[in-house]
């Protein structure tokens, strides 16, 4: 069962948007089982589109195309599809009800022309009703293949996908089992790591394929797997992993989760009814962020000191004078130092401090760029080490996050 | 001049990465002129890799490549690429000597025969060094199509794009003038704009194209326009925009910047000689991160207080205990007060705070979910507005960012 998604949209092609959709998409579709052969992003052009329909029919069992459903004059796909399908479009008054109950509660001016247009879609098109926008899916099929168009604004194709979609396509579609599983490994390059793992990669079964994954003094190690029994394959995987505990094991730090690292900590926090507070310099705020984005952080999240100016440091999380003075903001007495203030500022359990240069410019502190100190502090330790990550200061900020979070991992779950 | 993206591999199809590289490739080739007809994500496989290399033949001038040149058996673009051209690989010893020198600096290993084979490149590439990494940049052309391979890593392919692609496409291609501006609205959905603008749509010239992208509230209408001049072509988008302000100008806020607001703001606190500082309370310190995440924030930065729990609002921001409990938190009071405590506790002389309750659940606040109060000082004004964003907290931090940093715009730009 093999998929490609078609995004349509200029924005996309200059750069003006980040096709994340794309990603939702094939994440989500691969998660049942489909396999997804491509994804195309092209522009609001009718040729482009037609071109696109016509080389994916017949290669691939479902095609999904996000994109240009809007009711202005650059939105071409909803006739573009017609055209393809050799249909007509039909009114649909369930549609055109909908559409004026939305603008009566919230757009509050009467429907025009163009809202009206919404309503009209291809006769032969099984409607996917969206109850969150004016711009309806559809799902239609040629051949062996099956077309479905979507919204491109991520929270209405969310929606569809989520709620219509994936269980039409269980319906419809006799599913393979996809698993994938993702190792994490740190301190070895990726070179290093295939010839230690020569024989065990070489001797993979051909269903099993794996992937080498680096970024940033990482390595994961992705396998995935292509079956009819998820289990078995869940199986097979975790035996594969197991057997490279001989040969890499004291650089392997675990699994990619499927939960952020930042909510297993919360977990671990509610669990040992611990609250965390974050003092941040060279983050900036990044730390806290990443906790309270998720629903729920207030159960283990009391809040953070951003003390981005030295002074902020001393007036607001007590680090003192004499500290910076002897070793610089950067360092590690004055990362402890923040870690104790806030802890003593919140009445958090646990901290998590920062304090840095992560460049471009040398700063106050005479440390070399990317010099990065890391203190924690919970009920059990109080820890604080430093980092060289590298003169790149866009890098430098994703460094420190994963760091800290790692290191406060490891001290939480025990 | 049109070019085609392909970006490799899995992890991009599978959605365990979203990819910025193919965004990033587009502004950037956008912005001399190079048109992008598609962009398409590919398995690491030989199959999919030479169809679409085929595909892209002679439909484009430019096929830019990014993925797959890693030392690991699942990085077969190379010799992919080598069998597409009929070539044979060769050793370069400069490469190898770069590989070496690599190793001995930072990897602390020895070259291993994986790496060695980092230095065999086709024999008809012209090389483009990677300075960063090991996988070298490749050149290479069959009949009028000119194919450039270059590392997934962002980092390592961002710098080959700016210091050696992006002058040798100036050098080797004729390029067309490429424009776009887009003007930002609030305010109208998109079918109200189109409708009110129907007319100025209809006579726009045929080398000038109108998008409208709609998002949370505001619609952005981009003009492209393609020519020969560049300096004749803004002047031609300008006057086509002035022509909108009759029809639409209370809705117009401005133009898109290639600057992010939140670096004008800190422009306009620098001259200014104005320090900022943030309280967040539902932001969560996503603020203060949007400005500590370019450089040079310190000269305008103070820091932030996150009082994400209601004690930290009171203890580290002075919030009067009798406001909360007569007002609630997520209220006007509130907001005010914590901005009053940031200026208070960090001397400085711009404050935004935010206090809201994004949902899903109610919170201690009893205030319709999507409710947000934020507030604003300025040494010359104090103002607090409250905001319904509705009830779907993925969408309601982004609304709250862009409003507030819409605010503070407003409030220093006079």
């Amino acid at each position: 069962m093999q998929a490609d998604i078609i995004t349509i949209g200029d924005e996309i092609l200059i750069g003006q948007i980040v096709d994340t959709n794309a990603a939702f998409l094939g994440k989500t579709l691969n998660k049942i089982g489909v396999e997804i052969r491509q994804i195309r992003s092209i522009s609001d052009n009718k040729t482009a589109i037609l071109e696109a329909f016509t080389e994916a029919q017949n290669k691939v069992d479902l095609v999904v195309i996000t994109g240009g459903l809007g009711p202005t004059k650059d939105d071409i796909t909803k006739h573009t599809l017609c055209e393809y399908f050799n249909d007509t479009m039909e009114f649909y008054p369930d549609v055109m009800m909908h559409i004026e109950e939305l603008f009566r509660k919230y757009v509050k001016a009467p429907v025009n022309a163009l809202n009206r247009a919404q309503a009209m879609l291809p006769s032969k098109c099984q409607q996917m009703f969206n109850h969150h926008g004016t711009a309806m899916g559809m799902w239609m099929q040629k051949d062996d293949t099956v077309f479905v168009s979507l919204p491109g604004v991520p929270f209405e194709m969310k929606y569809l996908v989520r709620e219509q979609l994936i269980p039409r396509i269980k319906e419809r579609f006799l599913l393979p089992a996809l698993v994938h599983k993702t190792m994490m490994t740190y301190g070895l390059g990726e070179s290093i790591i295939a010839e230690k793992i020569a024989d065990w990669e070489q001797a993979l079964p051909p269903h099993i394929k794996l992937a080498y994954l680096p970024n940033l003094g990482r390595v994961r190690l992705r396998l995935s797997a292509k079956g009819t029994n998820d289990t078995k394959l869940r199986h097979e995987i975790d035996a594969l992993f197991d057997a490279l505990y001989p040969l890499i094991g004291e650089h392997i730090t675990g699994f990619e989760s499927e939960e952020p690292i930042e909510m297993q900590i919360g977990e671990a926090l509610q669990q040992k009814k611990w609250m965390l507070a974050t003092a941040e310099s060279c983050t900036g705020g990044a730390l806290a962020a990443l906790f309270t984005q998720h629903p729920g952080a207030s159960a283990f999240f009391k809040g953070s000191v951003v003390s981005y100016a030295t002074d902020v440091k001393q007036q607001l999380l007590g680090v003192q004078q004499q500290d910076i003075e002897r070793h610089t903001v950067v360092s590690e007495p004055v990362a402890l130092s923040m870690a104790k203030g806030i802890i003593r500022q919140t009445g958090a359990h646990v901290a998590i401090a920062t304090t840095g240069n992560f460049g471009p410019t040398q700063g106050e502190a005479d440390v070399e760029i990317g010099t990065v100190c890391i203190a924690i502090i919970t009920p059990k330790q109080e820890v604080v080490e430093t980092f060289c990550f590298g003169k790149h200061r866009e890098r430098n900020l994703q460094k420190t996050l994963n760091k800290a979070l790692e290191l406060a991992h490891g001290y939480l779950i025990d």
